[in-house]
């Protein structure tokens, strides 16, 4: 709406957009504390500086990153992340032929060193990009560290204590999704048990 | 459980790991036809073979890669995808010095030889990790090809006709997620609005 040079966009062309009941779009929203005007909907500007803020993507965020095969290096080159203020500051990996080389701009430091690093940069979030039997072990010095979060790209279900957040994007079910979506449309049916 | 040695699980432990509720682990692993024993629960072996069946992993399906960028150069190098019989044909990037290239084993072939490729190779899927602007012109030539499931890495919410499966992996709501999940623990609360 912003590139299109609208000032305005409504609560329910939201919810249309993303398939939600307007109500819910009005109620999310109002946690940012943003207000609608009547008949006119939410100052797009406004509505955008509030969900950055809220989510936190008005300041930057120094993150580390461990493991950097080869998702991990393409989440370094994604420049996307940057308008979020998400900020990679360095990346870990045991292969010591890796350690000491440059990916997109970041270090790559030996995987031995990460609990001393953590704690020196003062980073609260990490990606996970390790192989997944590495991955719990990984975990566990991260939260040793002082890590509050860890983005994991892992197929591992994470155990982690209750003051750490962990989000896991699994890919597989990304694709057990569309693979399941698209047989119940060749089907003809909504994918779903009688 | 099976790298473990163990024969049977049951729904029960199934939901407590994944954070379900038991009767819907049942009823779900029903849809892939598979009978638990009482007492003893699912056999591991025949279970993981039903759901793979179901998933349509047991066989191979062909797809290819729009977009050799860091995201599509890693995902054709994530071997993780070869156990559920996703395989990347070729991929197709607009970029003349990349066509001809061969990333990770898949050739990467010019944009402009798309639509005719996908009919030559048979394709039914596509993973779409091209940029954002170029993201809905891409999809409108795979739907005009033939494809019937995009696996979407961008930012776009892509148009296409109900007959066309979209699964959208979106690495900014993942980020999102983390952060607002992050804020809520620093403050102590569940993140949800009073």
């Amino acid at each position: 709406m912003q590139s299109e040079g609208n000032k305005y966009i409504s609560g329910t062309l939201i919810a249309q957009e993303l398939g939600l009941e307007p109500i819910q779009v009005r109620k999310d929203l109002a946690i940012t504390g943003i207000i609608g005007k009547p008949k006119k909907g939410y100052p797009v500007t406004t509505l955008i500086d509030a969900i950055e803020r809220f989510l936190g993507w008005n300041s930057v965020q120094d993150v580390v990153l461990v493991g950097a095969g080869n998702l991990g290096s393409a989440l370094m080159g994604h420049r996307e992340f940057r308008l979020h203020g998400l900020h990679i500051v360095a990346a870990f990996d045991k292969n010591p032929e890796k350690a000491g080389t440059t990916i997109h701009g970041v270090k790559v430091l030996p995987m031995d060193t990460i609990e001393a690093e953590i704690r020196t940069l003062g980073v609260q979030a990490a990606i996970l990009t390790i192989h997944s039997d590495d991955a719990q072990a990984a975990a566990d010095i991260l939260v040793k560290a002082g890590i509050l979060g860890i983005w994991n790209f892992t197929a591992v279900k994470l155990r982690v204590p209750e003051t750490v957040a962990v989000q896991t994007e699994d890919l597989s079910s990304g694709y057990a999704m569309l693979c399941v979506t698209m047989q119940s449309y060749r089907d003809g049916d909504d994918g779903t048990a009688p």
